[in-house]
């Protein structure tokens, strides 16, 4: 036996070290700490930085480096000047469902802030995914995505203008746009994702509130109503360190 | 309008750059050298580091932090001595089907190299996920997974020994293992998957050859057999600058 017995299924193999060893001091600061963060549990402050690099023997420096990897992880995050353990990621599932029934089901309260609502002519890309022409008017509605008030993504949505023409008039911004979409009797029938790993731009990070470069999951999704024709195509940006995804499969 | 019309819809909005236009300098680096790796195209190599800085008027580890994120996300790749722009990323499909299968529809060859087989008994949480009580005998299988000959991905797969005693005498680790289990009159029924986004280890970095802390995409697997009796638990972390996953949603 090369790794302990009672290692999580999920867990990296031997902890992350390789079979020689030899790693670099600061992973090796993270390992150590991945220990305390578990033992300390959710919510709990860790040590400084300070007590941490007397405690481990190491420079602040690499203190510094294992911390940022975990917070980058989501083990933990920073709260006002300190650190603390973080929660489990939530679990959204990857289905037709929409954010805020996968947020509900979590037993969190979902919510939305609207950037932006703008409507401009659409380019062959776009106009192919929303079943327009090149040129026909095309809605971009983009929001901020919560959950109990932590920002969490940003989504953006775009619809042919000809399939909602009110949207600006009798949408209210922080509802869920699929239920809207149903009481304009519009029916989503399937819709085609493909998930991502991107890093936050500077804007991302701004809206959302995360450190710039935090990994990301971006899910791009095109989606046809119940005659097959095409509805929506959505970029929705997750933050990496607060969300995974589930998928039940069948054979 | 405040992003140009002919923008990918799977692209950040106004190319990432927030409203009010400030951003770090080495993100303005980096959308300019977007740009220029559109214009250059799959396999072409870029400027030096000293090119680039002079072009932009900026230092040279202004231009390498630019680069290392294009790197991150895949968009370039080291080869040798200098930078070339990247093909787009592989799309596997979240489905029961292999790795093999997944690989071989988008025209690549796939490969597996064995880093390990070994048995241990079940601790609690993978007796569970394998169908066995603590203590019995789980396989640990870990092999690189490859396509073209390129390390993308390792995968752990744990499996009752109860199910396939004769794993460490017949099967063929560059094979597909669920061609095996079929061989062995074992179907899949169905299973869950979840997928997140983490950092590579040293371990793993150095197992797939990738740089360290690259964001990878995580996929755990639990599956079942037709009768629903656990079959496998399965870790397989693909890298995120190589890989996509898609899925069909239906209503």
């Amino acid at each position: 036996m090369d790794y302990p017995n009672d290692q999580a299924p999920g867990a990296p193999v031997r902890s992350g070290i390789p079979e020689h060893g030899r790693i670099p001091k600061y992973y090796a600061v993270k390992a150590r700490l991945s220990v305390l963060v578990e033992e300390l549990g959710e919510g709990n402050l860790i040590p400084t930085e300070r007590d941490l690099a007397e405690r481990f023997e190491v420079a602040r420096e690499t203190v510094r480096q294992a911390v940022r990897e975990l917070v980058l992880e989501g083990r933990l995050r920073r709260q006002g000047r300190g650190t603390v353990v973080a929660g489990p990621k939530l679990e959204q599932p990857l289905s037709l469902a929409s954010y805020t029934e996968g947020v509900r089901r979590q037993g969190r309260t979902p919510g939305r802030t609207l950037v932006s609502l703008d409507r401009f002519p659409a380019p062959d890309a776009l106009a192919a995914e929303t079943g327009l022409v090149r040129g026909e008017l095309v809605w971009h509605l983009e929001r901020v995505l919560l959950a109990d008030d932590e920002r969490v993504g940003l989504e953006s949505t775009y619809v042919a203008v000809s399939r909602v023409p009110r949207l600006d008039a009798d949408f209210e911004p922080d509802s869920s746009f699929y239920a809207y979409l149903n009481a304009q009797g519009i029916t989503f029938g399937d819709a085609d994702e493909r998930i991502e790993t991107v890093l936050a731009t500077p804007r991302e990070a701004l809206l959302i509130g995360t450190p710039p470069a935090l990994p990301m999951l971006l899910i791009h999704r095109v989606s046809r109503d119940t005659e097959g024709q095409p509805l929506e195509r959505v970029r929705s940006l997750y933050r990496g360190d607060r969300f995974s995804f589930s998928a039940h499969l069948n054979g």
